[in-house]
């Protein structure tokens, strides 16, 4: 049984993986593992247009309580990403500016948290990229035991230490670590696609001709009517 | 009866109209036609400064499926604004960059969507203005018919193909194309008068005299008390 | 009793307190004054950056209408922060660029509202500092009685007139007027320990030894595992 | 155009068609109409139990003022159900007992309310059926114009006067009244199905068997495992 | 300074005001007293068809913690109502069974809380009376000071210890004590005269004609059409 | 990799475990096992007064799709609780009369499920118990492929296939299968000792008595004042 283990050392996701699913973002990272994984939209990024993939190295924490954040930060090494989840749902600051500092201190590269933060003044400024489901001015104590490094779920969505954690301006998809290089080659494949894609419609080339969709709007029963002007 | 259809030509708000109603901006269009069409506050611009008026181009959506994006995109003109309304509330993010890209290579002028967007910190690089209920890199299929240019529900709000889709920082307001020069005659009073009542008031007139306020606070039977430092 | 009345006078926050709260910013003032006195998360400020303290000139307005808020002006002096609560919860747009115009003549330092406010385009570009419920450019009236300087609940905490509202991008904190003295104490007190601490934390110290928590956590049973790479 | 109007006469949706709207039940008339018309969930019975399926005689109301709804109670006939809605969201009790023991008086079957309802203490014994989006003391006013028999928008759908509300405790759906009898028939259709296939499930048939999903699972990749107890 | 206090003894609103105000119910009293005092609509009643008028005993606890709940049931007396509220937003279940077998062995009459309750189908069944904003089994620990008796908002109201709350299926009302002779006078007004209301909408008379709205209406230019059925 | 599997066969808590379980009820059994496994009290029961505890038999489905809740069905056994969880949050009608039979003639003894229903008043007449975050007479497909018996997260917390599930009007607590047994032992003292309080609550006793806690009171600082009646 886990209750309340700080586990030191983790598998993490290879720095390449990581690389290469920070270049796909989130959006598309979701679609190449099948559209699963992705952290509940209500966890947006704190500042504008940080894009971060990186090792979870997780917390169960007592709401209200960052005791365990503290436990969580000797374990991290640099490019980790730190994954705050709570035992209840909770909104509180549990993060302020000094856990960050001590957080980039170690190299870590970002943090998602299903509870809140606060002092976002001075860690926009820090630079330091952080996703949220709460910005609140509540602090809190360091009284109750937790874990570390165990399988937490945030936002929804099960995460496992070592587990990709790819975030952007758009929220944040968790890759399983197994699954990483599959992954990545779906990422890869789609992007180049993309590029494509991109170049079609930028000179006016159309979806319904380039995905072939006339003949399913015939096929679906979609009526054309010239209307008029 | 309406179901699945495309219509290619619809009626559209004049272009100095649009302007007009641009230029006054969304509090008070809504204001100059009676306090009516303003759509859901949740509906917010994805960017921050954008002012945008143009004729809708209405879309009716499969919860979390984009085909008849690609159906509308096909009808679109210079100046428009695509309006996405889905049969069930959804908050998938049906629009990414490369939407927008072959949204821009026609000309339109943006997107209101009462689901969500995905590819965000791409869509800010490219400047391109979306009014969205949501952020979410969740990703749709192309599998299930709808309709282009059939009245819609967007944000609470009925709008009618054509109609005047006025957007800014303040949201979203639908201006009946049958209304749009009343309501620009409404919106051009009320800005000259609100231009001359801001220089008032930057010279320290107060609204109480402005307005004629004291009687009516009398009559109201409000009380003034002198209180103490 | 208090119905419809207005208060001409109030005691205020003395401004070298209000400095100082200002300089302490929301969480630490909240944590200095024994983590009471929080506004609810939801009322965000409409800028980023923005930190504010002032003596709070309260309005309690009928939904939908801002009639008292112009009586509210009349009072307001240099440096002051109006805070405006409503009879039932209303997320109306009961404030513009006009409004925001005249605050701004009388030197009032920003706005509290557990409604809302419109024109946040121009507001914006003005400068001047809001934190709100809601952005709507729904308009508002100017038809029912209501009172200013009164004590009220804004964000679900009691605001007295003159109490000091302390406003960052984390969120507002009210702090009573007779307690000002005492939190600024420990304000700076906490802000002098944790200029100590942020240099220990980006030196590489941790928090379990500078906190002490290592002993904690045994007490707490929190077992360390050494798990693998 | 059509701002504050009153229709008194309205062509009303056939009462046999209502019957068998009702006998069928909202899921299954949503389902027969192409999963079309149904309105916001949130909007729920007061009661538990009760079923009913009237032409809708429309309210557009101003937020908070129940002027117009004195005004519909007019044009109401035996068996309609009046649907209320309001000019921007707005959750005030603004039906209470009296309005209902009017209604009540001209045969009205249930109301269908956007905004708010409160004596429902009264209400429920009274036996007189009501879908609202929120319970509420918040009483109300008689000041504002606003239009009755008008198309509204009304948990997120569009609603004419005369279309069929059907009601029951799964929420509401509206049927447009041109469509009445083409739904009826597909309503009939699935009931007998359904009343067949209950039958076979309640002696044991499986779904996969029934649907003949067995063979989709498999074109789907769907793989099964033994597993072990 | 008040943090941390019991206050032992506390003017209570009179019985015969509390049974005046009880059987006027929250929406005529909420009328009576100038729509004022109306707690947040999402505190509902656990129970159907309950309605309590008591004096209020508050507390003020820290979330997640109900030890003030027990100091303050020792100086509850009979018939009064505990209004708890918390320091910051939370909804953990922190009354159960337990407390309420205890409030009920002092004779109070009802809780109202701002936070959440548990052990629900017990209390429905011992028909103890409850006005929740949740219903949560999440437990509380019993760890942190606070007070009882002091004034608190609960509901988004300030509730002052011996004020009337007045609570039935519509939700709760706060009556400030020194104001209950005065509001129960316009409740006994205002029910007489809804009496007369209710037999004459019971004949069939209209409320166009019993509230003299016909002239309004035109007045407000709103215009009637015939329509057609 | 587990994607689109079915799991015919999975290890089950044991009846005499789900018996004592069910006997305790969720606030209890939360409370047993550290608190922990309450999943989020937005899911509800759809009856009142229905206790159940049952292994689950868990399905992860596509949004707006019940092709794998048939799957499912198909391995369910006597007294198994059916647990729903989606792919993206969803809160259409997934689950309706028929499946709810199908269910039943399987002696499946309830569903809890991160989605809707639809069909209520038919499956309370049917007293077959379900807790679900939503009610919504909105239909699905068959169509997606998903999985059976995979862990799954549902109001945000793991279920394993075969963990008990612990349902009553407080909402749902899951127990992993491993620590039925170190959970009933908890529940069972608990039970025993809440007993005993309930008698001494009864007798008039007060918990600041009973739990020594005015020691704590004292020595938290908290004071005691007469005040006045």
């Amino acid at each position: 049984m886990a209750d309340n283990v700080v586990v030191r050392n983790i598998p993490r996701t290879h720095p390449a993986v990581l690389d290469a699913l920070a270049a796909g973002g989130t959006a598309t990272v979701h679609e190449a593992q099948g559209r699963t994984g992705l952290l509940a939209r209500e966890i947006r990024p704190v500042q504008s247009g940080a894009s971060v993939a990186g090792s979870a190295v997780t917390v169960l924490t007592h709401p209200g309580d960052n005791l365990m954040i503290h436990a969580a930060i000797e374990v991290c090494g640099p490019g980790d990403v730190l994954v705050v989840a709570t035992k209840t749902p909770n909104t509180d600051g549990m993060i302020g500016d000094l856990v960050v500092t001590s957080l980039r201190a170690r190299g870590v590269a970002g943090i998602v948290t299903d509870a809140g933060v606060r002092d976002v003044a001075v860690i926009r400024e820090m630079g330091f990229p952080i996703w949220t489901r709460a910005i609140s001015a509540q602090g809190t104590v360091k009284a109750s035991p937790g874990s570390v490094n165990v399988p937490v779920v945030c936002g929804g969505q099960l995460v496992n230490p070592g587990d990709a954690m790819v975030c952007d301006d758009d929220g944040v998809v968790c890759v399983p670590r197994e699954r990483g290089e599959e992954v990545v080659a779906g990422v890869q494949a789609r992007t180049a696609n993309e590029d494509e894609k991109r170049a079609r419609f930028e000179a006016g080339e159309l979806g319904l001709d380039m995905y072939g969709l006339r003949a399913k709007l015939t096929e679906l029963g979609v009526e054309y009517r010239e209307g008029e002007s």
